[in-house]
């Protein structure tokens, strides 16, 4: 029922590819819906995928290079004629995916490939499209829908659908415009099928419409299409005339995209990598954050090695350095990341920022006395030394405060100005929270050790 | 166009609700959607709710439960008498929303209810979904749908969608089936309105059907969706027979709660919590990672206790305890959570095991040189200790890869015996590296610094 892509599949293939079998390979290909298709791009060489790709007829041959991922698909575009990407690829996509693709060409490529177009309309739409900001709701919507006029009737309607319908793959709603194609009503195929012929399509029609503008930020249009459950988002203008809409299947995208950039945040990753890709991109991925976490590092010698006196006279200072320092680290990275996902699911509620840092300020506490509590009994029974049980545990409900209240407000006051607030579940606070931390410990347990 | 929820709205609104202004109250929830009201709960008493929420007419009143977050739906249906809940809300709800709500019940509340529905094909739709596992396409799925018989023509097909368009709220596609009820194709709206009125409608349906079992883990569910680009997804049986059909809104339900809860493990907490939960709440949700971090501590504590008097000697050894423990812990959170990025998205790739370790491997080394060069030459430029130097840069380059082949293999372990491969981003992992860091560096500079 769906296809599993194995390696005696692609060696199968290969073999297919390599006696130039135009005949078995097309079959296969027939077998596969545009989504596997792609999936197999990545076990293939470019010249491999070249002859498999140009084989496709041309509604599938868009649709997989839709499929493609963008480095994938950047990659084998570059060794198409622009001719060949025009007629074979552009011609039969969506035009909000053939947007995507022409805007990652370079400048003069863009205009070479735009030439080849044999429908003008598609070039239309396409030029349309590529004026707007990729990460606005223009950015994300496409050109192809059906409008009827609102004094129009349930025949004329359904009349309008059969001469679009072999341009639009699906089609689940019509949109219902006045004479200046100002959005009016949104008409479900359903309500159109059961309605009576004669009826006027706007009396038929939902005119509580959700839409968007096109300049509305993707985040908020992916918002907003999952908080009330929708499939397809009409777009529209600033006065309100209908210029495109977006499918679930681009709003499913962003979300994806948006998780994965937070997740990557929080884990310390720079780039959207995968296991697949080649080692210097995988290591690349990674050396940033790790050489903010070596810098944080040498700091952390420097605040030590201001104590290095007291640390060769008590060397059991030294036991709990690498706790103080996770546990404010993990405290930050907690605190923040609650924020940063309340702010990426727009639920943060009404509290203002004061409350909040007051109500972190009683979570930290809670946390920080049950911690500080069970260090000083483990610590204690464990060394059996006073001053250093009363250093850890002390420096511990202080240190748990601090990355708290720095946790939450950081994000807050990123998001306050328009930077990403998952920034601050990276590496920046974490350092700073670990050093502050081993600050903290130390000159608490200098004072106590030197005096007990 | 869209509601933004105020605290002044809030104030009114309560206001209303005080007065048991009734009129008032029903005409403001009529402006708005399910969605905005179910927003408004959290911000309401539990007897302020009920008394906006019983206002509500049917299908809304159904709608706002569904919208509802699983806990505060939990707390608001212990105020209302079943029959309330079975004729206000469940007669009203989708079959699959019904279900989740009522399986959310103690078990003799649920007899009671269901006893109270009015429509005896809701109350057996209801039955039937509580029998599936609800991490499962069963449990995913709603019974609302049209099924038409292969051999009908199209006329007949429209005349059954009139017959039950107002039972179900969205119809994209009818579903064609045998006289065994095996689903034997799937016919969209487009192509209905477009078809001639006397062809058979599984001439005109798409027989190439992208289906899911009833038993399917929601997991895969939702990769099949979303790489397929599917709006509605058929849920058959193992004969073939159709027995449910899952909306795109349950699946990026389903894609944004796996994202969170991957989130949350890596970044330390352990329920999902937003910023307005209670205290406690957040409390509860942090203690735990924090606890093993305490324990990871003590243990850290322990292996530098054994090294306690080579440290009173060297205390310069103390410097880089933090670097290391850091670095050893951040690099396992990145190896391990491209893997289960990796393994969420289905994107592994066609790769052994052996062949992804050796890879790691390579780029643990890679990374490990680098940062083991320049911590060589910064920290020889800081301190002029030649054993210092020596001992933090040898014992990176090991911390490194042997966090990255830790943090590499855990995940596929524990994804091959079915455990949920995000737990490697947690807390055990990052703790394992730290100590294991920790002694890696203490040994090596234990003999460095006694033999320089």
């Amino acid at each position: 029922m769906h296809f599993e892509l194995t390696k005696e599949y692609i060696e199968d293939l290969k073999q297919i590819i390599e006696q130039k079998d135009e005949q078995k390979a097309k079959k296969l290909m027939e077998q596969l819906h545009a989504a596997d298709i792609a999936e197999i791009y990545d076990d293939l060489s470019i010249d491999e995928a070249k002859f498999l790709f140009l084989l496709l007829d041309g509604d599938k041959a868009g649709d997989v290079l839709a499929e493609l991922e963008d480095d994938d698909r950047e990659r084998f575009m570059k060794v198409l004629p622009s001719e060949v990407i025009a007629k074979k690829f552009i011609d039969h996509m969506d035009s909000d995916d053939a947007a995507d693709v022409i805007a990652d060409l370079p400048d003069e490529r863009q205009e070479e490939v735009l030439a080849h177009i044999d429908d003008m309309e598609q070039a239309g739409d396409i030029v349309d499209l590529l004026k707007y900001d990729e990460d606005t709701a223009g950015g994300l919507m496409a050109k192809e829908l059906i409008t009827v006029k609102e004094d129009w009737d349930v025949e004329k309607c359904i009349a309008e659908i059969r001469k679009h319908a072999g341009e639009i793959d699906e089609v689940f709603f019509v949109y219902v415009v006045d004479n200046d194609n100002v959005l009016k009503g949104v008409l479900s195929l359903k309500r159109l099928i059961i309605a009576d012929s004669k009826k006027k399509v706007i009396d038929i029609s939902n005119t509580d419409i959700i839409s968007v503008k096109e300049d509305m930020p993707k985040e908020e249009v992916v918002t907003i299409a999952s908080k009330y459950n929708l499939v397809v988002l009409p777009v529209v203008d600033s006065l309100g005339r209908l210029v495109g809409r977006i499918t679930i299947d681009d709003i499913v995208e962003v979300m994806q995209e948006e998780a994965e950039k937070d997740y990557q945040m929080v884990s310390g990753i720079t780039e959207d990598v995968e296991p697949g890709d080649k080692i210097w991109v995988l290591t690349r991925a990674r050396l940033p954050w790790l050489l903010i976490g070596l810098l944080g590092g040498m700091l952390g010698a420097k605040v030590i090695s201001i104590y290095e006196e007291p640390l060769a006279q008590f060397a059991a200072m030294a036991f709990f350095i690498p706790l103080i320092a996770a546990m404010g680290g993990n405290v930050g990275v907690q605190s923040s990341s609650i924020i940063v996902q309340a702010l990426a699911s727009h639920n943060t509620g009404l509290d203002s920022t004061l409350v909040r840092l007051l109500k972190e300020l009683a979570v930290a506490l809670l946390n920080g006395i049950i911690l500080s509590v069970l260090i000083f009994v483990l610590s204690y029974v464990f060394y059996d030394n006073l001053a250093l049980s009363l250093s850890v545990s002390i420096a511990l409900v202080l240190v748990i405060v601090f990355a708290s209240i720095f946790g939450t407000f950081v994000p807050l006051a990123l998001n306050r100005f328009n930077i990403d607030p998952a920034l601050a579940t990276g590496p920046f606070i974490t350092t700073v929270n670990d050093i502050t931390g081993l600050f903290i410990y130390l000159s608490i347990s200098q004072v106590i050790f030197s005096n007990i």
